[in-house]
């Protein structure tokens, strides 16, 4: 069973990140802002997941016959859960103890369709930055592209620059991993053929 | 010492993949294209090295006093190389080996700066497809995405979502390894402040 592409498919968040990486991927893409409460601390893996779920539940009133996609994303540095930065200084403070050393992306993602049961997955990717000098972060953070990404960077932006390996999705890490979205897909689709 | 963003740097390439992820790392760039005939077989490492080395050159004497950047990219899986397709019964046949496995992205870049000496560097990243069906390797061609790619995909276009795992450089898969750039410059910059 091959997934077709131009699926339709509701994205439950704001992020032009996901919004962009589905539409390269061939959705026929629904955006709708979930407005939840997002937890911001524990366990990384449960955090997104729980978030993830939280966003696809929040739309699913307005259509309850799409098929609904949530995702959440985190940084993790050693069991320290870094989110968007609040400031400059706090961009700082992150992008300061990632230099130099391996991380971990989380992105939970929740899949609901019409019959309203729920697939969800979590995907990790470890990052590694390479040692950044002090005139690299504060002229990364004087561009403005740290601020509203989780872990104060953007690999697909500057940061990119800075990044030397990964080992995981890519996708994932930009805020979506498309090949799990993919296998979600055709479990839902498979279980959806077995139903019928 | 920092690199500093916004330097100056000639590309001699007409990839516009390469020149959005110089222009997105903050480089200042002019681009020319190098009209070199190219290398198509042997081993990927000499190869590429070749080619990055041959475009670079190729713009020297219009920008004597530049920094000059060259690179070529190339993919191979069992030691076939591949660049990019000729038409879509190749495309095919490139993506029907790759699907299902990993397999391993060269790009080889040279730098070469007023003082004519080069700095060249490859950078290699094993990339794995999940199993893609007919459909999804049909109507990935049909999109026209993968004519003018090395290995007939663009991991930041429609293929993300037949990628499930990276191992090494991202920016490299696109087709310039980005934190590679980062270390030859200042390389260059370290032997050329030692020479003063």
């Amino acid at each position: 069973m091959g997934v077709r592409m131009n699926q339709a498919l509701v994205l439950a968040s704001e992020s032009p990140r996901r919004r962009e990486l589905l539409t390269q991927a061939g959705f026929d893409l629904t955006v709708c802002s979930a407005h939840v409460p997002e937890a911001e601390s524990g366990d990384p893996r449960t955090l997104v997941l729980q978030n993830a779920l939280a966003k696809a539940n929040a739309v699913r009133t307005q259509y309850p016959d799409g098929m609904i996609l949530g995702a959440d994303t985190v940084v993790a540095v050693d069991g320290q859960v870094f989110g968007k930065p609040k400031d400059a200084s706090d961009a700082c403070r992150m992008l300061r103890l990632l230099s130099g050393r391996w991380h971990q992306v989380y992105t939970g993602v929740a899949l609901i369709g019409p019959d309203g049961s729920p697939v969800t997955r979590c995907a990790v990717t470890d990052v590694h930055f390479v040692e950044m000098t002090q005139d690299e972060i504060a002229t990364y953070i004087s561009t403005g592209e740290p601020f509203d990404k989780a872990g104060a960077y953007a690999i697909q932006g500057r940061a990119g620059y800075f990044i030397d390996r990964i080992s995981g999705s890519y996708s994932n890490v930009i805020g979506l991993p498309l090949a799990t979205v993919r296998e979600m897909m055709r479990e839902y689709q498979a279980s959806a053929m077995t139903d019928e």
